[in-house]
């Protein structure tokens, strides 16, 4: 793996890097059906955006097409996964074996796009040693040896929201450097650290406008 | 409430639509923040987007601004939610009260934006009567009664996998035309129903890129 300079990127605006893995999925579904090169325009219909934003988004990252001569699918992929950080697996731990945890271990999306959970913690030490897929359900007295002997880098928090702030923050102090949130609070975390709220509500806000379309 | 010609905006792009909700959070701020006017290159720093995709996507519903003059922050806010179906409420019940069901139900995010989870329904019999924050979990043979006494027109699925297509197939039966899929399979749906799948792993994947940037 190339060694970049610490901070190449950071110039990216965030809802950029928001867009990257949608592309990802595209570039994806080309390389499957065996097409090689795409230009801006027609990468700009499968996605829906203006060639121009296309073309915008991408040269934050580096020249990836010729003038006139679109882009290499393969290398693109390749090298947005790269960007990405997707190029390789990440470990994942779930903090809150309830229902909603439960429901995240049995989930089947993760580990295909790489993301493998391989430990759970939960507080009640009745759940402790309970078996969910494949996944044993230890004590958070564990937590500290498990992460740093699994290089665990991304904490899953699926715990009450009364409980978030502090699960997180003890997560963080023991080398967690990504949260996926799931309880219904907005964390506070350091600039070291990249969290994302799991957020229904836009994707409602978006399903109501087909809904009223159609005329309610 | 004016009454559209049915199929006005279907020529609209899909990802224009998801983009609203994002519009909409950010004029919100800035109307509270007491801004009254806003011009494309603005919006487009606030949202992370050129000034030519702000004016295009906001083009597909007419005319917001004039030339130069920018855009009126609470007429446009005011003209998206309209445009979103969000200027009113929506009743949605909830399918499944296990432990996913549960915590949606205690998710304060949905009533706060307009969306009222009204009642809820499980197959158990044994959790009919109970009581999850203000609403009861019902008998699933009540479900067509209550979805049309209340107008519900969405319908929220939490439970396991191998039974969501079922319960969503039974749910659009009886009168659903908007589904949040909770459950980890892509259910089909026919074209007069909209249905939303909440996806982790996008948010995952735009995680990675900053730990990837921060040298892991």
């Amino acid at each position: 793996m190339s060694i970049e300079p610490f901070n190449k990127y950071t110039e990216v605006p965030e809802v950029v890097i928001l867009r990257l893995p949608l592309y990802v999925r595209v570039l994806t579904k080309l390389d499957e059906d065996r097409e090689t090169v795409i230009s801006s325009y027609q990468l700009g219909q499968l996605l829906q955006m203006t060639p121009a934003q296309i073309r915008k988004d991408l040269s934050y990252f580096g020249r990836f097409g010729k003038q006139g001569r679109g882009y290499n699918v393969l290398f693109l992929l390749e090298e947005l996964k790269r960007i990405l950080g997707i190029d390789h697996g990440w470990k994942a731990c779930l903090i809150g074996a309830g229902g909603l945890g439960r429901a995240i271990l049995n989930y089947p999306g993760f580990s295909p796009e790489g993301f493998e959970i391989v430990s759970a913690f939960d507080v009640d030490e009745y759940k402790n040693g309970m078996l969910i897929g494949s996944v044993r359900v230890q004590s958070m007295k564990d937590l500290p040896i498990i992460i740093s002997q699994h290089s665990i880098k991304i904490g899953i928090v699926a715990v009450p929201a009364s409980q978030a702030q502090n699960v997180i923050d003890h997560l963080i102090k023991h080398g967690i450097t990504g949260i996926l949130n799931y309880a219904p609070i907005a964390p506070i975390v350091p600039k070291t650290v990249t969290i994302r709220n799991v957020d229904p509500v836009l994707s409602l806000q978006s399903m109501t406008f087909y809904m009223t379309e159609r005329g309610k």
